[in-house]
């Protein structure tokens, strides 16, 4: 990689990020790496505004390519999820060229939608993980560390610790994966172990959206599912009665998918990396 | 049909009904019809209760086929919707036999999920249409009224005011919709007027399950869709600033589906009945 640090292009695919938090990261990362800090561009689409989203759609999808584009940028980073990226897939996938496929992307949450049609297109270099904008939560310069320290060192460290070069892994949150269901942007994820997460869902709707995932035939040929953090769920009336893991082991159980216990991602600082195939050290 | 007034069976397949609904809607078919009365037929099943749903899936599963495969009733009427039609549809398709076949299905919003699982099976006598829960609702007489005329007679005063013998027709509630699209369960509208409508979700939330919806290969073969009403959408944080008119316009102009103006179904008193496929008149 040239010169010092690399170089890490970020957009906002869906909701805008506060300018503040692009300064903080700048920050964090120039700390973390006093010798080669790692140069975060950030595409001033991330602040722009258009009703819920971060610019319109035109806006982001074209922010969008011209960080995945860009062959002097070696990652492109999700500013944060929100919702909007699923709106950008066929603007996305139309503009692409070959640089783009050099890339590494990294984010997660409602950001899935992009890397799934990404996956689509058989790019290599796609994982979920943290992003700028966990440093809004409490721990949350831990997340972002973790998140450079897999951008610019491929750092085991940072990686959901389930995660080995000999196996296919992919992560989602369950309600994104849900909405890709039966599209041309459903990633083909056999032989996979799937981690899901889920945040600010009622118990239901998750219930709902793990019926939905597991009744694909598609899905059912993943090599197992691994549950991640369900957070923040809002109460349910009448109670739910059934916590997550039972959701998730039952649905399983329906469609023959074996469950793998539990992996370390979530709405949270903890939140780990996992790449999208096979892990790539280079 | 036999004796006096057709038989009616209902079952909760999601959540339970009050007894105290029943017994209302069974003095409104007396009221109705003096001579020839319905005759509602309320599953004890319906006033189970375990956890979120009228009894465990086994349980409503069992009573769903006690009603579907009995001879001497000549409709299955769903209690009310909720949430939990989807959970059974493995077990409901298992366990038909060819008397259920010749039935009228009357149920809208959660039922969905059933309805479509029936539809795929073939099933002629399937609609859209207000339950015996929709008592609860001012005025919901009325709606109750509605399918009655629809059960007993055919009424064409209970139907979608554009439904008509010439053409296909279907109805949903969005998010169900959204959560058969990819399984087994997906119906073939080629060729149908599709009428969606939606209740309690926010804005972000129809756009995604409509981009969901409109995005899948098959549903882009439907004639048409039609917008019911959407009601109590919670507010959006930022404001989403599009109605939901808006919203699903945008979708059928991306996906090349014919947008054919509003359909007079939804979660409220003046629901309309919709056949699933052509108009059954006898």
């Amino acid at each position: 990689m040239r010169g010092g640090g690399i170089r890490i292009g970020i957009v906002a695919p869906a909701s805008r990020l506060e300018p503040a938090i692009a300064e903080k990261a700048i920050a964090l990362a120039r700390m973390l790496y006093p010798d080669r800090a790692p140069v975060l561009q950030f595409h001033p689409q991330c602040f722009l505004s258009s009703g819920h989203f971060a610019g319109d759609d035109e806006t982001r999808a074209r922010a969008f390519l011209d960080v995945a584009n860009d062959p002097t940028i070696d990652a492109l980073w999700f500013a944060r999820g929100g919702y909007g990226s699923g709106r950008l897939t066929e603007r996305v996938l139309a503009g692409l060229t070959p640089a783009a496929e050099r890339k590494t992307y990294l984010g997660y949450s409602d950001a899935g939608a992009l890397l799934a049609a990404l996956y689509t297109r058989g790019f290599t270099g796609l994982a979920h993980g943290p992003v700028p904008a966990d440093l809004r939560r409490e721990g949350g310069e831990a997340a972002v560390t973790r998140a450079l320290a897999y951008l610019a060192d491929r750092s085991a460290i940072a990686l959901e610790p389930t995660v080995s070069a000999s196996g296919l892994t992919a992560a989602f949150n369950i309600t994104v994966l849900s909405h890709l269901i039966g599209t041309p942007w459903q990633p083909d994820l056999s032989g996979h172990v799937l981690m899901l997460e889920e945040v600010s869902e009622q118990m239901y709707r998750i219930d709902r959206a793990l019926w939905h995932i597991t009744a694909n035939p598609a899905m059912r040929r993943v090599a197992g599912i691994r549950l991640g953090r369900c957070s923040a769920i809002p109460p349910n009336e009448p109670d739910f009665g059934q916590s997550a893991e039972h959701v998730v082991r039952h649905w399983c159980e329906v469609s023959g998918i074996p469950y793998l216990g539990a992996a370390d991602i979530g709405h949270d600082s903890d939140n780990k990396v996992v790449p999208f195939g096979r892990l790539r050290l280079a």
